[in-house]
């Protein structure tokens, strides 16, 4: 940590800045110049987190200068990590595709999609029961009746279980149901969501924050890791700009970013960021190709019913071409994929 | 609503869409041209909510032309709403002055920090007990001792209590002791939190989440209003943009903009915006000249100890000048201030 | 300047960073931690700018910690600047109004728009010769002729002239008729245009670039400043963020900040900001009362045949409230207004 | 064009509206309804843009449903096109390497740097020999001494000339050395600059601005196409968000979108939108896997000397894995790489 000082600091202003720090155990250098001092902190500075260091005397600026997260930091722990969800690797040494309806609707709709899924090459079936929309008139979800229906497609399927929760205390019933728990971006801050899912015993994936920087993406990460839980898998689905011809901007630097930052996985959502069709293959390509760990992706099979997002659900056509991509990026990026590609 | 079709769209294209409208009882009209056929639909197009009018053949574009949200929509309900707090009034005749510590830590501190407010003309105390921190080693408030010493503040003081409200299952307990309940940018679209607050039966400030658009905050606001509770005021507090200078961009645009579209009371918080305690005086009097409905601030005793937001909390000096402005500003725009600023 | 050397950093590593520093007669201050060792750099670092320290081994992060702005930057020079244009003031102790049409179509056109500026407290007139339109179908300007109409317009009512140039060689042609050069919001980082005017010894008004940060906005009037000319006022007038119900969002909270920074007169573009004639007034009494010193706003006898903006310019009901704004608001704010309002 | 008015426009407003369009020559189609009544135009509504639609009474909104560009636009004109510079093809069926130094500071490292973007694929040169750069204490650009090392390097090493242009008046100057002129950022709305390059007789590589929708990026190459130049590149660089661990937001999405909405070629720029070295390996992959025609990259001898940008240079390591790249990722698009990679 670096506390800068103005001009106008006196000797004493200095004097109680270093003493203050001194006094939580942490070293202060001083260089004085005319301009501006610098005191240069080294040692535990968390010790100062309850400290207002901004608000004393002749101080300008507070710069911190190492990371404030430290269970997903990447600095205590080098290797990257794999998380399993009901037996699937998500990690640095594949390329897992998750897949499947936007939103549960009825027993045919998600089996058929992800029936769509598996032969595309997915190893994960994604499916939401609980939807949080922007407007209180659109379709919510089917509720635990999603549920069963996504716990009986597992069953005729094989493909184990993402979805999203949205309240803090329906995190034990998802939890019953799920394999993975899908945190949503709207839900990106809500702490006590964080919380509950990181005592929860599965698996998390954690969406971006649409207005998240990636620091407070890794904070909110973090959260969840205090309450014990590592298994946590981020996904980039796009931030919110002022181009509208998309509907978020798809940040794929963020990718490698997060994964220099961070030890845990990170996929992309091609099909939200963009919420057109026709760019959801070319975003897939990109996310393997910047070096994602997986990417997850909406498929149904009658987009134009769709109660939810259809405009951005991959049809059959799409599929073959996605099993075809499946087969062949993850390979260039010296990565395997989970499973196989039936389509082709 | 405007259906726009391409010029690849067939005549059985342009029937299927017309026939999919005339069944949910819309009128649909057709402009055909060369490059673009355009439907005009004229009627109640909530009930093609569930249609998903993208996923038809040759279609182009849907482009909305009335609100997406009523209950809180100024169309049906053209007078502006005043809300009542504890019998103090926010609303168009007004501009009321809500001050008070950002974090409730002790009751000394609470006190002090209320008789400041109250001395510059506050005539609501805010405080919070739940403290939504993006890092999980920050102070995370004192939770329901907090509210206890609140309520002992208001009996000392007579200021009734705005306070925040961050996970559902929370509200009953806060709702006991608040007058007010407040929900966070961070939870503005915690749609479970939304329907919670809106069955409390308390008046409910809204803050605009940091990356909402206009739009979306109302109707995260109908969210409350479906509930039935229409005591709703909203709080623009500054928005998520590429400056730095300044933890966020107030956007003072939004207020004419959000009282011209909604009944409800449009206040601002010129304390969390800037970030920085040199913005606070300055955006309150622009808050003011643009026309809120009131202003939401934050003052400490002792800000350099303050466990949370101490660099934007308002001191002594700054506190006269305040009572300054509330005497002067709100008189120039035909309001009054609610009671009196007792200081000068 | 801060230098953060990462663990990795050898004690070679660190000599040379520190021996290229002390090369330059710049001071350097090393603190050794275990996560990072920090070098604090004391003295005149602009001999530091064509050395590539972030290249250097072990180096993690360079920090600034003092403005790369001198000329316009208020460290140097704490007393606020006040610009003359054809004699009247835009500064610290006065609301200085300068209004007028968008574009100049006519000379019946711009003189009725002169007319309307001057009843309102216009004391110096705007209008564009040179239109730069994002659009090449839309209608770029008169050029000379329209300077010609506007050298007519100020003999007929004394209101010297604030009028656009776009190209670094139209320089001199515009200088020759104008009483003051405006720089546009898409120019802001045309250094070649900054420079030509900076040259040309006539006051200039710098619009914020819609992208820019308040440093670059003051690093461009830096290349203005560097050409002798320090005659520079600089203007807000919104910037692009995710926001679409205006057309930009109107950053209030620059004006406090940059004449904090800078010793330059900071005014605001009510009209352009928005888009909409409806925000036009209220953001008026916003940017007085965030203590602007001076608004440039948009006026148009028959705004329904505008060629340019239209749909934002004010007319003649607006204007008898702009005359009452500009008679009560700058009062307040302890700053005279320049010229009277006639209208009242 | 759609024209909505609202419930309060009259029978006459209406009336006046629909004579306006037809006297353009437009038809017009009314649907009324109680909250709003929809005008549909049909027709060549180029007519109507000197007409102010939004000023006249009643009206509430005009939106444009088709693009406001013709000459760049794939709506007439749908196969892609292929640009040629000095030979070399920039298309549809290729991936074009564009490699050289960020700035030409001497003939040696100018030599050198064209050798190692060869070595690693690339058959264009790029170089600055004019820096548009935020601070004017920063190195600016050798100027025409830069062109003619740059010329002195094509004569070595064969390689065709990209070279940047930052003033209208340098164009003809810039135009005798270089094979294709670049459009920096800065510039992507300086429309002197764009008219003047596309009135040169050279092909024209046109970088997004940082903070321009694509549909403001394609109405800026529009410009150029209007003086008979349709030898234009687009270029996406990153556009700014708030994000600020990288420079910028690559904005991969924009390439498959630009691609649909225009017949030009796009490219990518990884070096200058993240700003790290790090990144730019993996941003040239996605790049490449999203669909873009070519891409820009910065290569420098020696980064720790660059004068300009060196933190994002490539280095020697990294020109082996970027000719790598080259070598397989276009393959799998299905498009040929353009030279050979003679360093594998």
């Amino acid at each position: 940590m670096v506390i800068v000082m103005g001009p106008e600091a006196t000797q004493g202003d200095i004097e109680a800045v270093v003493g203050l720090v001194q006094a939580a155990g942490v070293e202060a250098f001083v260089s004085r110049g005319v301009q501006r001092t610098i005191v240069g902190l080294v040692g535990d500075v968390t010790q100062l987190s309850a400290v207002n260091l901004r608000g004393m005397g002749g101080v300008r600026d507070v710069m911190r200068i190492t990371a404030p997260y430290k269970l997903v930091s990447r600095e205590n722990h080098p290797d990257r990590s794999t998380v399993h969800v009901g037996g699937v690797p998500i990690g640095p040494d594949t390329v897992t595709l998750i897949a499947g309806p936007c939103a549960v609707e009825t027993p045919q709709q998600t089996l058929e999609a992800a029936q769509m899924a598996k032969a595309a090459g997915a190893t994960l079936l994604r499916g939401g029961a609980y939807k949080p929309r922007t407007s209180p008139y659109a379709f919510q979800g089917l509720g635990e009746a999603g549920l069963r229906i996504l716990a009986d497609v597992r069953e005729e399927t094989g493909l184990p279980i993402v979805t999203e929760v949205v309240d803090a205390h329906d995190v034990d019933l998802v939890a019953s149901y799920a394999d993975m728990l899908q945190v949503g971006t709207r839900n990106a801050q809500n702490f006590a969501l964080l919380q509950a899912v990181g005592a929860a015993g599965k698996p998390v994936m954690l969406k971006r924050g649409m207005n998240a920087t990636i620091e407070e993406w890794l904070m909110a990460a973090e959260y969840i890791a205090q309450r014990g839980n590592l298994d946590i898998v981020l996904c980039e689905r796009g931030i919110r700009t002022f181009e509208t011809a998309t509907r978020n901007t798809l940040d794929v630097s963020a990718v490698p970013v997060a994964q220099r930052l961070s030890h845990l996985p990170v996929i992309i959502d091609p099909s939200h960021s963009g919420g057109r069709r026709d760019l959801v293959l070319p975003l897939t390509r990109a996310a393997i190709a910047v070096g994602a760990d997986g990417v997850i992706i909406d498929v149904h099979p009658h987009p134009e019913q769709a109660l939810c997002d259809g405009p951005q659900a991959l049809v059959d056509g799409d599929l073959r071409e996605l099993a075809e991509i499946m087969r062949t990026f993850p390979q260039l990026m010296g990565k395997g994929v989970v499973g196989d590609a039936l389509m082709v």
